[in-house]
């Protein structure tokens, strides 16, 4: 018992720092208050409910399971809703139609074969990837619409008119989502996107820049104290590693979004995810660089020395370099400074392999070195679809 | 057009090789079919259907909504549509009650106050983490049902009938689903996961085994032919770096299952989910180390003889002791062999260092012997994990 009273006096603090996190958090829950009032409206009026029926409340389970966080999610439900609700309906009539040749007795056994195969074939169709990741809950919605209209068809003869009915206010609720969606304070998938990736590219560009410094100041003996004071942006870039599914479906969700803002319609989101891969490879490599140095034991001091300015310019020139690559992103201009940066970690890197050729060569120089190269060379090939998207 | 006809003729070959990669596809779109035709019976049925009413089509609706891939995700769909039904129709009808306190033109307005509340509370609640991975489903039903009951409370007067009519067909559906998909070929979660856990041990094994292999190869000259035939294990191994988010919602699933073969009822699924994360940094180390030895260019001949053998072994002892290591975790036994392994992994470490040492060092080396030294201490940390999982 005085845990559970613990969890719920925790409560106002959890939600505090959910609505601190991200405000649009909570008008986007007042949104949904918004458009379910709105809808009950349409359902409380007389003259509406003579005209729909029993069917109106199909506006409010519409709105309930439609309306998502991002406009590209929203849209993309209500279509898929829409759509899917007009293909399954024509079929299950024709379904019916068919049917009712056979009589009476043969009639429910053709419908629930009919109901059968469109089933199993459509739950089938759901493992390709490709209608998987676009129009998985148009399919749901498929075989819900024409099971119901088959198996309902056996009992009211109104076929048509009740699949009229159903798309009318299924339409009218996905409307109502997509106005105040759209309306209200939106939230954009395609902004997110950007956004993620922008911040995504800083972190790892936080942490060159950082580590470049930290590995400076070790020399002078303060290591304990700017380790730890470092941890927040040095652990910062983890999250990148784990980033793949959420960009993958705001890039799924902001290709369905009409042009707003900066952005046109079908601006190449694609473009993000491959900016977003090269991010993710990065991250790898600085993870690799990290673990290297936090376990350096044997390295003898005027080896270290001698490298140690080489790294450090390197580590933070790349960093400037990925900073303003993610300032590019943002703000969609082309990267200004990013160039001569990188030429500063190629010089920067050029000079540690001859200052390693000439001397006996050491772990973390080595170590250190190749993800910085690699950075750099990602770095390149980022700054050349960063160009792409400038285009675009 | 073209194009049109050229995807279509390619649909065939996709269903091949979709059913070939899990044949239980094609089970659980039967599956789907079956249930879906046995609840439609039920309707078809005229007793039945006078004792359900319109509701009937509550559990078509159910079935279609619940049925999962797995028997987890099937239960915990079912459960929560269930509780949060249950919930939100108790809930809706004593709002209703006090709503009609109110009078005729009071009651719309305090009705639709309450849905917008409810409505906005519930929306917030599914940004709470914890929420959103158990409850998300039971949250979305608990605002449908609340609303609907709610706003059709106003029109139909046989609230409690109905509530109760609704339920039961639900429960209906639920259970047509649930017995299904335990008795008919079932998909355990749980399995899954261990099976995944088990393969993504086994990829990292192979590679570092292949690596082993291969690097001796190199030496003899045949390097070209050696790659192109090795390439799909090196690569292998990064799909397991954004494998994060579906273990965590295969062991979420996994949480609802009843025991079954052999595991118990609330098996120590997150113990998976640990190994799963430091399997996750092993693959992170072994892409660093890929990365380093694709980009060899500049090594000395004479050096690279000296720490070949050392290396070959440190990379083929851990390959192995993965490998019996991911053994261990999918027949659940204690791990035999891994532990010699480990040591020999470590042995060969120590030559290393040691002929690093005496020698002037170099890239490869010093490349080489990190990510295997930390595949060796992160193996170290797996075998107290299996451990644990043998006691629980």
């Amino acid at each position: 018992v005085p845990q559970l009273v613990e969890n719920v006096a925790g409560v106002p603090k959890k939600v505090k720092k959910i609505g601190k996190d991200d405000p649009r958090r909570i008008f986007h829950s007042l949104k949904v208050g918004l458009a379910l009032t709105l809808v009950s409206i349409f359902y409380y009026l007389r003259p509406l409910y003579d005209g729909f029926g029993v069917n109106a409340m199909w506006a409010v389970l519409t709105v309930v399971v439609v309306f998502e966080y991002t406009v590209g999610a929203t849209l993309s439900k209500g279509l898929n809703r829409i759509f899917a609700t007009m293909l399954a309906g024509a079929l299950a009539v024709g379904a019916h139609q068919l049917a009712s040749f056979s009589g009476e007795r043969g009639e429910p056994i053709i419908l629930g074969a009919f109901v059968f195969l469109i089933a199993a074939a459509s739950t089938f169709a759901r493992f390709f990837p490709g209608i998987k990741a676009r129009y998985d809950y148009g399919v749901v919605i498929f075989i819900l619409t024409f099971s119901l209209v088959a198996v309902s068809g056996y009992r009211v003869d109104e076929l048509i008119k009740l699949a009229h009915q159903r798309l009318s206010t299924i339409i009218l609720g996905s409307c109502t989502c997509l106005f105040i969606s759209v309306c209200v304070c939106p939230v954009w998938a395609g902004e997110d996107l950007q956004k993620l990736i922008g911040n995504n590219i800083e972190k790892i560009a936080m942490f060159l820049e950082g580590f470049g410094e930290e590995y400076l100041k070790k020399e002078e003996g303060e290591s304990a104290d700017v380790v730890k004071k470092d941890r927040s942006f040095l652990e910062a870039y983890k999250s990148i590693l784990n980033s793949k599914t959420s960009e993958e479906s705001l890039a799924n969700f902001a290709r369905w979004e009409p042009g707003h803002g900066r952005f046109r319609f079908r601006h190449p989101w694609h473009q993000y995810l491959k900016i977003g891969a090269l991010a993710r490879q990065c991250a790898c490599s600085v993870d690799a660089l990290n673990v290297c140095t936090s376990s350096k034991t044997q390295v003898p001091v005027e080896f270290r020395q001698r490298i140690q300015e080489a790294c450090r310019k390197m580590s933070s020139e790349t960093g400037k370099a990925l900073a303003d690559l993610s300032l590019a992103v943002r703000t969609m201009k082309k990267p200004m400074a990013a160039a001569t940066h990188i030429l500063g970690a190629n010089t920067a890197a050029a000079d540690l392999k001859t200052a390693l050729k000439t001397t006996s060569s050491d772990m973390i120089a080595l170590l250190e070195i190749l993800p910085a190269a690699t950075s750099a060379s990602l770095l390149i090939e980022i700054v050349g679809h960063t160009e792409k998207l400038m285009v675009a």
